[in-house]
């Protein structure tokens, strides 16, 4: 009992540095950077962050959480696979329409992609994501997939996933210092190096980031938090007799 | 023997990947950023890549995997927990040197220190490290410290070990991109934007580091790859009649 007290308390932390990460990121592209824009132009690019932050960190997070939410465990596996695969899919979108952002607004104004190693790590980190999202379904959600693909997918899944948010903490953390370097370049009335406000609020938004990855990885750490599993016996019998998806 | 096989291959992965990385980033300083001196000067910086991606990153993996090795399993774990401490001690002396030079080069040159989230960030883990390696040897190796205290702070010492690794790799990230967007900026011969062969190289050992850093983290998330531990029983047996360290 107080174990899932305790759970439930670090889910709400989770759950509300989240919600901080989206709202400091928000207000640093509308309040400093002129808000949003579809026009291909800079107010394009400043969904890149928002979007990222959102899809890559902070939706992603949430999902590969949700296991451990002790009331999921009593109810069917499947619907809450579903709700995991449709949570990590939202994210994938909202990162691959992140990265359209910057392509689109770099091919517009000339900049050339991919260059820095900030877009080397993202692109890794979105082509991973979608990687496994695919042996995801196939392994986890399709009927036919085989008991002895699932079984060797969990562990590299498991592994995968948590190296995505690895990486996708890494990208935001180099992103939102690079977007500083550019904005308060050593030519500009206020340098980086003078810390003006916008330079302290975006900083305080990459240790919300990383304070967030704490806690989600605390949460993922934690044996005792893990959903509990019916033995590879009963699963193989319930398999064969009644073709029941685990 | 096939797993154990396995995890000698990983481990030599680990190696191999470990020792690319140091050699791209004292490659990098002194092919490209004119080599190393001791002087407050530009040169003495260059320690700083070197030392902070061979302290935070390359020795700190590999200490962190090294109660992996079966060859260790036979072995008094006290030897082993020394040699693990000895080397996290010098993974922590790497890095703190690592911040000497760049303290030291900013104040001659007049640079303010810690303004970037790259130095927030770096400095939240090396000070993460340091709490980590004093609770550590209060915990696992003072001869007086409690069964109850070892034992609570084993899950937080494993969980923060592999966090300190997470921002270790987002910290060498962001300062590789910091250096090359300081190095190529807008108004150099050779603008980050074309990226230059030094800027292709040292995205490069970005990736390196990120490689590591998967392999790290899958050795550690094979739960059969983990030293086999007495039972907790046995252990308080031994603990009361024979003040046995464990």
């Amino acid at each position: 009992m107080r174990s899932s007290v305790f759970l439930y308390a670090t889910y709400s932390l989770c759950v509300g540095l989240g919600l901080l990460c989206v709202l400091f990121v928000t207000y640093w592209s509308s309040h400093w950077n002129g808000g949003f824009a579809w026009d291909h132009s800079a107010l394009q690019f400043n969904w890149h962050p928002v979007l990222m932050v959102l899809g890559l960190v902070v939706v992603y997070g949430n999902a590969a959480v949700l296991y451990r939410l002790p009331f999921t465990w009593k109810q069917n596996k499947l619907t809450w696979k579903l709700v995991h695969a449709g949570l990590m899919l939202l994210a994938l979108l909202l990162s691959v329409v992140g990265l359209y952002t910057v392509f689109d607004n770099h091919t517009t104004i000339n900049i050339p992609n991919l260059y820095s190693l900030h877009s080397w790590v993202g692109i890794c980190t979105v082509a991973l994501f979608a990687l496994q999202w695919i042996l995801g379904l196939a392994g986890f959600l399709f009927p036919c997939s085989p008991l002895w693909f699932r079984g060797s997918l969990k562990p590299v899944h498991v592994w995968l996933g948590k190296m995505i948010l690895i990486l996708g903490l890494s990208s935001c953390i180099s992103g939102i210092n690079e977007k500083l370097l550019f904005t308060h370049n050593e030519s500009s009335a206020e340098p980086y190096s003078t810390l003006p406000v916008e330079a302290k609020f975006a900083n305080f938004l990459g240790i919300l980031l990383v304070a967030f990855g704490l806690v989600v990885f605390g949460i993922l750490s934690k044996n005792k938090w893990q959903r509990p599993e019916p033995d590879v016996e009963s699963v193989r019998l319930l398999q064969t007799d009644n073709n029941t998806r685990i």
